[in-house]
């Protein structure tokens, strides 16, 4: 049950995949431990310029590891109003009177600028080879399935409802990761309205199983072998786990990060899109609670994200945890602060016992 | 795997509880079906008056089944402002109008009706001595549980946290059912916020089994031998399921709801407070598309499900699927429509080849 059709396509030992998480937290170190341990370490360059996305491949690939793979964010047609930006900037302002952030002329995104530079990523992926490339918020063109595809590159779509995933599939790509209402940080949804696409993974796994032929990858709250062996028995061939990795010793989030989802609870989790525009799930502090009534009106992602960068990178500097973005999903009582190794050596162990 | 402390305290063959359904589902064919098949059987008594639930536990024991029990909500302080009234009025008026339903002066409950009303219930289930009561919307005092426990009842509380399942064992009941986030109908939070306590059965599970030593039933999007199989590895002792149920053939639910089920898809499925005040999960229709945008300005449960009592009432005799709540889990591609014999016998089946 531990092996099959998904370890055989990504070449690894166990059905394990490190999600990929943006924002510094996919180290180095973070994906050659995952990949050496037996999983699958991926980075989430969402977040990076194509010169560090390229540094990062070959500072992995010098390394010597297994397998590995990059997470790229398929970016959507953006405007941004007047308005929404008065608006974020009037409550953004207080906040940033607090950390003594300067109220500097920002550079905001504009859809070209980010088209650009998800095409730079594509590029640097091909250039290098990477052996399997995933996508987030959206899907490729087909011209760019091709491209991967003439170069043998597995492609792993992202979804959150079985429309989703069947779009997936119609596209040739070769897996799907379903993402359940558990799954911290942002939603994956690109066809589907958020509030219809946030299904529980007990509902999900199944529906999306009978509905596609591709395999079928769980993310979302699964952080122990109990969590894989049900998503096995659910139809899934693997999972994908986010925050049973930011918590290890070798992920690069901010220590005050792992420190908090160590100690809070389930009820602390919430949903907002105060953080960067798009909903994404995580513990609720003062940011969240400050900006919350009004946050239907922000400009959307990613100009939402670039206005609230200084804030989080001030409140990161100070280790102020009202003020980062503390992503987690549904399941923090069960991280646990350990390495890499300890982490999937206890799932498979854990699994093993369940399912002997 | 499938006989386990749970089978053995409620007395029945299988780990499988039909989730007590309010407003006319749990019909006694339904109850008794589920109990005659393996299973346990729930009336649904949230809605009945005394008389009416009296009277179908008569009936029932009548019957002979093998054992069942009943489910009451238990009441929660509430009141209505003018404001909130006036509000809703507003907003059902064009909807009275479409579906002719003449604007009579509705009895609005109160506090102290609706306390009555549980105390009733809970006499009648105390002197007809149903062997299992269950208790959604929060947990009733220690008084009436001695009284339950004196009679060897035993009694299951509905938790949506890991907080809230911990209160259910403190108070000393001896089950305790977890709704996630993939159930339909109400959510049974009754001490975390909404927005905190929606959470999917796979990060639910297994932080209330670390937690609480009295066994857990999982309940929410369970339909088949999978949910049921998952559920028993995520920690679970059994599952409740609603809306598996609710389309068999025995099931009171309206022929237009059951319909609705078997046709929609899981994409389809949202959160509304627009028909009784209490969040509640259900296929989006024309009612909530009307409401929602100003569903927080609407008068708390249960005074808003009796001001929308004659819309539900003129659509269901219409047979109109718009104006009717369609309250439905998550995973209503998984809905079948067959006996409970085969729905159980089913699972069953399903669950032992995977776990043999």
């Amino acid at each position: 049950m531990l092996k099959n059709e998904i370890t055989e396509l990504l070449n690894i030992n166990y059905p394990i995949i490190q999600a990929p998480m943006a924002g510094g937290i996919t180290t180095t170190e973070l994906v050659t431990a995952v990949s050496n341990h037996g999983g699958l370490g991926m980075i989430g360059a969402g977040y990076m310029n194509p010169d560090q996305l390229r540094n990062q491949i070959k500072e992995i690939n010098q390394l010597n590891v297994h397998n590995f793979g990059v997470n790229v964010f398929v970016p959507n047609e953006f405007s941004v109003t007047e308005n929404e930006l008065r608006f974020s900037n009037e409550t953004l302002q207080p906040i940033r009177e607090t950390l003594q952030v300067r109220n500097e002329q920002l550079e905001l995104p504009t859809t070209k600028n980010v088209v650009k530079t998800f095409h730079d990523q594509i590029n640097v992926v091909l250039e290098e080879r990477v052996p399997i490339c995933s996508f987030t918020f959206g899907v490729p063109t087909k011209e760019i399935i091709s491209k991967f595809k003439e170069r043998g590159i597995i492609l792993i779509g992202t979804a959150t409802t079985v429309r989703e995933a069947i779009e997936i599939e119609r596209l040739g790509m070769d897996i799907v990761v379903v993402q359940g209402a558990e799954a911290g940080g942002h939603r994956g949804n690109f066809i589907d309205q958020t509030e219809k696409s946030v299904i529980g993974l007990m509902s999900l796994i199944p529906q999306v199983v009978d509905s596609v032929e591709i395999p079928v990858i769980a993310a979302g709250g699964i952080m122990d072998g109990r969590g894989l062996v049900a998503s096995l028995f659910l139809g899934a061939k693997a999972v994908q786990m986010g925050t049973a990795f930011l918590t290890t010793d070798e992920s690069g989030a901010h220590n005050i990060h792992k420190e908090e989802i160590l100690k809070t609870n389930e009820d602390a989790i919430v949903f907002t899109r105060s953080f960067s525009g798009k909903v994404a799930r995580g513990i609720k502090n003062d940011f969240i609670a400050q900006i919350e009534e009004h946050e239907d009106m922000l400009p959307s992602f990613p100009v939402q994200n670039t206005l609230t960068q200084p804030i989080r990178k001030a409140a990161s500097s100070e280790s102020n945890k009202e003020f980062m973005s503390l992503w987690s999903g549904q399941s923090p009582r069960l991280a646990k602060k350990q390495s890499v190794k300890k982490l999937i050596e206890n799932i498979i162990d854990e699994a093993n016992k369940m399912i002997n």
